[in-house]
């Protein structure tokens, strides 16, 4: 399975130790009961009025295949750290799989600060060392392909390919990231390994480097137009854009592009479309690249320069203007012996909210979205009208379907993004969309903040 | 190997078409000459007044394990853009090692703007193809690196653990993230997988689910401290700081630490302070996490908090504030038939010096850094008392030598970093380090500038 590629070869290891010594601390204890946690985001980044989900597809494939080798608890037998723990913990890790169930948002869904992307309700030890990686996993993919929406939103139509493999956090980042930025209405990559892996449309254009390397401007656009006569996009900043933009009419219409990457691209765009007009290259596209982000890709569009396509990069790769999202899993229940126990903690600014939920999305007639419902799981708001966005994708540790072809959800983060009224998204100063906790919720989080407050007196 | 964990499975693929389709020019045209491309940033990002050159052992394995498998070729000839090109480039990727020579400045050493970290001369098409994976782990362990050389400074021998695989860009980069931050002065990584694969520290403590797990905090201190009695750091968050505070003293003098994980971190370190101090807990260590960064930790640190130890997380795992390198590969100079020629671009802001280069770093009497000059390879100021910093690693695509231990590595950046004088070295508002370039590299530029502008009158 190439989709496997920069997957962890030791699941097990791939966290951080503290989840190994309070799985051995949860072991030692004797707990074995069932514990859900949710994972959202506390505050949405700067500058952003929504997310787009992502990373789910690789969150259940890490909780699908979460084992322990002979390799990795050899290796964790000799940390000091376990140097007193009985040996019936690694027979334990070596034994233990996920086998919990899993709800979620599909991806490409819009979601909101608070509500749950994942709910994993399993055994407490199952449920707690898979912290890391679903954290890594769907912060770093919700961000990216939330940063790729808005660059997307921004062209208004006009084609973004994701080029940012050289300024991505490793190749791995840069594989997954395209994905992500895929699923956000990208039409492609530059990226070989992340087209072939998932069936992403990769582009390509040249280097300045190419270029450089013959003796003049004409010879290494004749060798590269000849050699791919229907793909060519001719870069043409290397010397002087102007003066390699007539260069470029020497290949006549069937020429694919040419790409600008630095100057002034309106006055630049507007000139090199005059020069290939007047040589009756009306279909050769202009592509637009060089340290572009939503806001300069606003303001060109805006301004009516003729640009077909725009290549980004570190923008998309890193989500230059906020490289994280700040998503938690929080325990928010612990079941044993038939009771169901609502938890949170009440750290300053980090206090969360008690119980498995769902959120209730709630629609305008005209389709549009007016507002989300974050509820106790069991309530039921269908009735007036909302959809229900969470829904189960595992059963006991088993996918309950395979996951969704991922056009298919590039199709779904288009259409529901289209229903966010305007308001919501606008690039700068939108207005919050509303997300609001159930009455129940908040009488059972007043509640518990009660019984927790009196608890500490007696601690 | 497991440093191999999370290295492309096909390093042919790892990288950008166009790498792919200027090779098909390049082969095409039948280009076998020797090209020399050097790696470089060419600004500092924001706030940043050095850089700490990481990355390069995965730069080299790369270099070392470059090629083809049939699988990645047989994609390539499915892809629409190669319908046209003949079957002897794909064999001729099928064959295709890399057989280059590469210099480098070593990791841990401090580096500037403009100074070449890497420098590759090889034939044109293996120079070409590893561009898009060098940039990829030198701009990025770089990076992390520069950034977690910050923090470390911030803290001032208190020390600091990098523990931000969640917020981290992919498991991947936190792995490679961890070994770039142990690289700039950290002593340590929550991150199992890396601590295995680099010999790095490791170190936890414990969440806060742990402790809202059970039915009180007592009961989940207890539990904890009773399994780990020599390395528990107990989180005191949870619920209120100071009254689990007095909890830990529960445990005595052999508690570890504790962690204080959000709050007013200075006050809420004198505080426990006085408590662990009161219960005889002098060895007990304070810990401070939560959103923590250099200028923050500095503040800390000034202030005289009591806090012995700093975990830190997104800040260094994404280098937060600047979270991109904008390194670029350029290429300096073709060599065929006997004769090397100077090769640079003139795009507006993005233009290059030609020919291959050394870094020679001057040192003042005490040994500290004076300044670093930017020279033609064949030139000489060892007599002047530089240092050359461009080592050869790499000859005919062999390593010269096994990579250096990792801590070794440490070594040298603490060592090297110190050399840097205090001017330089704030973490705001620093004066820029004297970087030059040498005469002749001025004077080849200016006269390459003239023959590539008469040129393009020409083109």
């Amino acid at each position: 399975m190439t989709e496997k590629e920069y997957f962890p070869r030791d699941a097990g290891l791939s966290t951080d130790l503290y989840q190994l010594t309070m799985a051995a601390g949860y072991w030692a204890a004797g707990r074995r009961e069932r514990a859900v946690f949710e994972l959202f985001a506390r505050r949405l980044p700067p500058d952003r009025s929504w997310l787009v989900a992502a990373g789910l597809e690789q969150a259940l494939d890490y909780l699908a295949n979460l084992r322990f080798t002979d390799d990795g608890i050899g290796h964790l037998r000799r940390l000091p750290v376990f140097a007193t723990i009985d040996d019936g913990f690694f027979e334990f890790l070596r034994d233990l799989r996920f086998t919990g169930d899993v709800w979620a948002i599909p991806e490409g869904a819009p979601v909101f600060a608070g509500e749950p992307l994942l709910r994993v309700s399993a055994p407490l030890v199952e449920a707690q060392l898979a912290e890391t990686f679903l954290l890594s996993a769907i912060n770093f993919q919700t961000l990216i392909a939330t940063k790729a929406s808005r660059v997307v939103r921004a062209a208004r139509g006009r084609g973004v390919i994701e080029f940012g493999a050289r300024r991505a956090h490793t190749m791995g980042a840069a594989f997954y990231g395209a994905r992500a930025a895929f699923i956000a209405g990208c039409i492609g990559t530059s990226n070989v390994e992340a087209g072939r892996a998932f069936d992403i449309p990769v582009f390509g254009t040249s280097a300045h480097s190419f270029i450089m390397s013959f003796p003049t401007e004409r010879e290494a656009f004749d060798a590269y137009f000849r050699l791919f006569p229907d793909s060519t996009t001719l870069l043409l900043d290397t010397y002087d854009t102007i003066a390699a933009a007539h260069l470029a009419t020497a290949c006549g219409p069937r020429l694919r592009g040419v790409r600008l990457d630095s100057g002034d691209m309106g006055a630049l765009a507007r000139d090199v479309r005059a020069i290939l007009d007047a040589a009756g290259m009306h279909e050769t596209k202009i592509m637009a690249s060089g340290d572009l982000d939503e806001a300069k890709i606003s303001d060109l569009v805006s301004s009516g320069a003729p640009i077909d396509l725009f290549g980004v990069g570190t923008e998309i790769a890193t989500s230059y203007d906020a490289p994280a999202l700040g998503g938690v899993y929080k325990l928010v229940e612990i079941a044993s012996d038939g009771f169901r126990e609502g938890k949170m903690k009440l750290s300053p600014d980090k206090s969360t909210y008690p119980h498995p939920k769902q959120v209730w999305r709630a629609f305008a007639d005209d389709d549009s979205m007016l507002g989300d419902l974050i509820a106790h799981e069991e309530e039921d708001y269908s009735a007036d009208g909302c959809e229900p966005l969470l829904r189960q994708v595992m059963r006991g540790g088993e996918l309950i379907e395979p996951p969704p072809d991922l056009r298919a959800v590039q199709s779904r983060a288009r259409r529901e993004l289209d229903r966010l009224p305007e308001i919501h998204q606008r690039l700068r100063d939108a207005a919050p969309y509303p997300v609001r906790y159930s009455e129940r919720l908040d009488a059972a989080r007043a509640q518990l903040i009660g019984r927790l407050s009196a608890g500490s007196e007696k601690r």
